[in-house]
């Protein structure tokens, strides 16, 4: 899988992309991640991206030719003037604008995402970007979530995450994402490891149990225990046993510590 | 302002530090991130931070010990054993793990943790850190979204990001938080830049009419009517004119694109 990101901070990507399992991915030929310098596409002799809004106002707002000019430049490709949205660009890959106006970034959609074999990622800086350049480039707006952020470069970095990590061969053996939280539905029970007794704290009895049933049906009820008490707005989505919603139907009911003995 | 981030991988974190707004607030000591390794806190040979976790299952947990040990010193407190919530730890600042199952990090939480003047932030990797360290250690568990991260990593750098551009100071001239997306509870009109006509497109006539008047009436309205079509969740939350209540109900009804002219 290969990403092309536009961004006016190339070097903002370096060690992150360098480190750990996104690292190793593009040592294994598996992932290419490229950051392109949008300065590099423009022609005047102090590379200016930016200037400030029509109408006034505070800040600075990135200039449309040179992002145009490099995402024609990478994909091979030219933003058609007035295209309607569906045919605007015929570009080989999303381009995605990361941006606090987009769809809401989830699991479904990093899953949605991970089928694609190319992704291009504009960062906006600054005020934003001429929203002439979004109109004829941008086939997606995405967000993070409800915050801001000096730029799109860490929200890049984030679906980046998210989407390479769900590409077969990103994660190695050490890793697993069959019960990430979210993978189905629900927040993850939680997880101990050596040693038994930390500081005078014991781990849960039946973990050492070596009954494989009981341990799953535990950790099926510590999951909807978190799930409950602090995302209850995720369990509508989920598909339920019996077990489980009788399990529920007394959280509900009881309003009492789920005790492990 | 000071972060200090505990992590497997603290080399994530150099050059997105040195980037732009967030190096430049570094430099001029408006702000401070230390990034803690935590294998530094093993006594063992081998540096081992990671355990199978207890009760059989993919993947590796986070030992409970380097993690607080870390903590404890680089904080200057003890993780009391047993205590309750509110009393634990004793540490000189907020204690954050960065985890899908912590409360969704929005906006307001920005502002909130931006009052502190120090900050600490933990980072999971592989299947999470054993649950008593949590216990033992954490006083607060954010999620930057829904969805699942290679790491902790990421995430941290998302909060810090939102958080430090808050902090006086830390965002010059060039840029200004006032009209953020989120900052009036709505998303932001569309900005543009010279030159006038790009690619045979022209900027919206109002923005060159020099009344002010009318530019912020037209920005509040695309403000309004953005928020309208990609997030109308967010209106329930915003004051409203009565301007702004008869433009949305204009909005509703006739599901018209509003024209500048």
């Amino acid at each position: 899988m290969r990403f092309d990101i536009f961004t006016l901070f190339p070097d903002f990507f370096r060690s992150p992309l360098e480190s750990s399992i996104l690292g190793r991915a593009q040592t294994n030929r598996v992932l290419e991640v490229h950051a392109h310098d949008i300065r590099a596409w423009t022609s005047d002799k102090h590379h200016v991206c930016d200037d400030a809004p029509f109408g006034g106002g505070a800040g600075m707002v990135m200039k449309a030719e040179p992002v145009a000019a490099a995402i024609e430049d990478v994909l091979k490709c030219d933003a058609v003037s007035d295209a309607p949205q569906s045919e605007k660009l015929n570009a080989p890959c999303p381009v995605i604008l990361m941006s606090p106006q987009g769809r809401r970034f989830s699991q479904k959609i990093a899953q949605e995402l991970s089928c694609h074999s190319q992704i291009a990622i504009l960062c906006g800086h600054y005020e934003g970007i001429d929203e002439r350049a979004i109109d004829a480039l941008v086939t997606d707006e995405i967000s993070v979530g409800d915050y801001v952020l000096t730029g799109g470069e860490v929200a890049a970095l984030t679906i980046i995450d998210a989407i390479a990590r769900l590409v077969p061969e990103v994660l190695g053996n050490a890793e697993s994402h069959q019960n990430d939280s979210f993978s189905h539905g629900l927040l993850e029970a939680p997880q101990y490891t050596r040693p038994q007794n930390w500081r005078g704290r014991e781990i849960p009895p039946v973990l050492l149990s070596g009954n494989h049933a009981e341990i799953a049906k535990w950790r099926r009820r510590e999951s909807l225990r978190r799930t409950f008490l602090r995302r209850p707005d995720l369990i509508e989505g989920v598909s339920l046993s019996k077990d489980d919603e009788k399990f529920l139907a007394q959280l509900k009911d009881e309003d009492i510590e789920y005790s492990t003995d």
